[in-house]
């Protein structure tokens, strides 16, 4: 009888994480591999009900991403956005036309009875994923930037307002009560290793360890856990991670980073240029390593990957 | 106290009763114009609510239309559609990007509770259209072909099937219990005229007399009622009326038109060609006109509109 598989559990927001998780699939083989994706900021728009994280890994993974922009496709066009316009809808998201299609098709099967996970796999299936992602829940879970100008859903303080206004807190609403995915609550059992992509921590890590018990079960966890730091040199490489951190009275860097993986974390990896760092992060219980974290090229993530996966091989032995 | 307005009620299906009914529009004010359109041929299409024939007028008074293809808007692109057929879906019925535009906010509006009818006016409302358009029902009403292959929902009868199998039948489900919708309503009582606009009659016409009492209330109309003929030459201008007429027995001819419409019409307007078919028609009871239907130009449109509407003052004096 094989063994039962042992795949390493990647988490993931948006586009850092997107990053890494593609490095890993071009080093792993599909059944070692499962992404897990926040799911805390999707949003209903125009009827359609929007897995903006689920559809960044998604098209990275598929090679249809624009590697410009970050997020949706690449040469994409926005003709049904410009005409919803003329109907007097906001049209702040900016949804092209293909990735509309995805938002239409998800929105069908959902409305038919399927769950995001099995949603999500007929998609990925569609576009020659291999590799497994799901959602962190079919539960339904919102992200809540609490603010100087009160509460926010995610989209209205990422998108509409740009992260502008000061954030105070950040709730989960839905994820006390939410389930993990079949794949995710799998993935907590029979796992051999958890890689912490290097997603904002407030706004993509912490929604999926919001979920059920999800948290106590990576506290529990008995394989390595390795998380890549996102901030780096005392900056986010992308995004609001390093305003949110100082709005919420964090430390901008990686160690500040650190001190919120106490007791989830065993490798901690950072950046070359935050090597000084190193014996901080190690004096919270966790072993701290450098490399070059920076994704810019394939090649890049690969890298990243390699040695991710090479502390895991590491630890086996 | 002003006199209670009396507008000219115009019956109409797709593309050549959008052609009539936009001359109608540039020659008569706002206030004096209703625009009835056929809603059997609605269907969903990813999830989304399509009305093919209230878009076609929509987009025909409005400028949008592509003048060429007869349906859906001009300088569209279909890069949504395109999408959808990665994800596996069929995606024989056409639609744009900025035509999705129009499905998504009609959708989201009826899922949010709003009538057909709200919708219809919000969206005309937002291109601009300052003459009423309504559905002819707010209830759900379909087209089914009854063909030599079994029923066929009208769209898979027209679009998919380019209306290649024998019909047999037309019906109208829900069409008994549909009521007519409120403006219509109001118009079959306070209407100065009905202009059947010269769209398929077993189609366009027939579904919209279907619904509840309005065939009764069309006979008992007190008011000038205008046919103007679809079929010219023993052709039709367009579309599969002259085939379904063959195949459901009646001769292809003005004439063939013009026996559906005993008791329903006082005058029919037919084309300079079918010259000859006057007398048989007048034999049926009703005035027969004989002037050029044929609508290429807005020219041809208005030009066509003011001679039913001369129609109509000559029989007011």
């Amino acid at each position: 009888m094989p063994a039962e598989p042992r795949p390493v559990l990647a988490l993931a927001g948006g586009v850092g994480g997107a990053k890494l998780a593609l490095g890993l699939s071009r080093v792993l083989p599909p059944d070692d591999l499962v992404i897990m994706v926040n799911t805390g900021d999707d949003e209903e728009f125009h009827g359609l009900h929007v897995s903006p994280d689920l559809d960044t890994v998604m098209y990275t993974l598929s090679g249809l991403a624009d590697p410009e922009r970050g997020w949706g496709l690449s040469d994409e066009t926005f003709q049904a956005l410009k005409m919803l316009s003329a109907y007097g809808v906001p049209t702040w998201f900016n949804l092209g036309d293909r990735d509309m299609a995805t938002h239409l098709r998800r929105t069908q099967l959902l409305r038919e009875g399927q769950s995001l996970s099995n949603v999500t796999a007929e998609l990925c299936g569609r576009l020659g994923i291999a590799h497994t992602v799901a959602p962190m829940t079919d539960d339904r879970v919102r992200t809540i930037v609490e603010t100087s100008e009160g509460d926010l859903s995610f989209q209205d303080y990422f998108v509409r307002r740009r992260c502008e206004p000061q954030a105070t807190a950040v709730r989960f609403e839905g994820a006390a009560d939410a389930q993990p995915s079949p794949t995710f609550d799998e993935a907590l059992d029979n796992a051999r290793a958890i890689i912490f992509c290097p997603s904002n921590p407030f706004l993509s890590i912490d929604p999926i360890l919001a979920v059920g018990d999800v948290r106590e079960s990576v506290i529990r966890f008995e394989g390595p856990r390795v998380v890549v730091s996102p901030i780096v040199g005392g900056a986010a490489i992308r995004g609001p991670a390093a305003k949110m951190m100082r709005e919420l009275g964090h430390p901008v860097s990686s160690l500040g980073v650190a001190r919120k993986y106490v007791g989830l974390c065993d490798h901690f990896i950072i950046d070359n240029a935050d090597a000084s760092e190193s014996t901080s992060i190690e004096a919270l219980g966790m072993k701290a390593h450098v490399t070059n974290t920076i994704m810019n090229t394939t090649d890049d993530k690969e890298t990243l990957a390699r040695y991710v996966l090479r502390l895991l091989y590491e630890e086996d032995r």
